[in-house]
């Protein structure tokens, strides 16, 4: 039976969905329309997501949930030549920076990043709290831009699964960017974070890759 | 040399100076005290760690950053014989879990704490966001006590590192809900996740838990 993924059209939803492609995994692929409302919270799906989050991956006995924790296991189980990913085995030294990257990608990004959107879907005024959220993306996209000054990519030489986990979360930044306007602006971020632009346009030139992130 | 622990007395800095004293791993310690202030700031820090968070672990070539990242680190590194963790070799299954509820550690659980922290220092009042936040807190408790109704421990059938990250973010909880008194309420959580309480006794009762917790 072919490995099954449970996902969306979020940017979390599309980590997964965009590496099986790239990794040619034959899959299976559940796909809610968004958004998702009660789909979520339907007694079946709670059984492999007590959360009601996606994505959910199924493959044999394994149930995973967590898009980064899914990267991982697609590439380790999968990439075993590692095309895009690096192995403890070999280079432990690049396979500890992607774990090191892929939780930052969690917290500091998608986490503030889903802030913004609580914040934007319950359309609160709260300047100060609003303040203090754009202050931390804003040190974050620094030391992304500061890394990305002196490397092409996230980890090594290559591009890898933890690159794909950023530009999806930069991709979504921009979406986010377009519906709320002017009311809280990332729109200097392209001219003062020169060097994310330029690496997202190699991300952008890797096979797969653009077509992934218009998925609806 | 021994391996280096840059950290301080915050949930995520206690988690792998815990981790490292269950472990018996001789290791350096750089304590900063908190608040931190300018501190994290600091040139030859930002080396280490660009966005000025804690901890960081430096041992020989590595610096790795993201506690979670460092509990896994650890593990695999100097738990070779799985006291404390399974391995990918040995239990798949068990090893992915780990995986799983450490991201979902680090999002569902910390990074919604975290937002309340902020909250709380900018004094915000803004209720409706706090609602949503305090909504998306409980489903998370909900799950958490739901699987710990099931199961002894967070994953397989013995104490791992994921039950030491979530109960340092259980024991935070409990921190921030004595700071914020009535403003915003926590106090039915204890009889309302009776068997959350059950699991934290039982990782209290674990040789180097209780004194890590406290430690300033």
């Amino acid at each position: 039976m072919p490995l099954t993924l449970y996902t969306g059209p979020t940017g979390n939803g599309r980590k997964p969905l965009i590496f099986l492609k790239i990794l040619n995994i034959p899959h299976d692929v559940h796909l809610f329309t968004w958004p998702a409302g009660d789909q979520l919270k339907q007694e079946w799906y709670l059984k492999l997501n007590p959360h009601g989050l996606i994505p959910t991956l199924v493959d044999g006995d394994l149930v995973l949930a967590e898009s980064n924790a899914i990267l991982q296991y697609l590439a380790e189980t999968y990439d075993t030549e590692g095309k895009f990913s690096y192995k403890l085995a070999t280079n432990p030294i690049e396979y500890w920076q992607q774990q090191k990257w892929l939780f930052y990608q969690a917290t500091q990004f998608a986490g503030t990043l889903k802030s913004f959107n609580v914040y934007i879907g319950i359309k609160a005024e709260d300047k100060a709290f609003w303040g203090e959220i754009l202050k931390e993306f804003t040190t974050t996209y620094q030391v992304l831009d500061d890394h990305l000054k002196e490397n092409k990519w996230f980890v090594g030489d290559k591009f890898t699964f933890v690159d794909l986990a950023f530009a999806i979360g930069h991709h979504r930044r921009k979406e986010v960017s377009k519906r709320i306007g002017d009311e809280v602006s990332f729109k200097d971020y392209e001219t003062k974070y020169p060097h994310v632009e330029e690496w997202y346009s190699r991300v952008l030139a890797v096979p797969g890759i653009e077509a992934g992130l218009e998925l609806k």
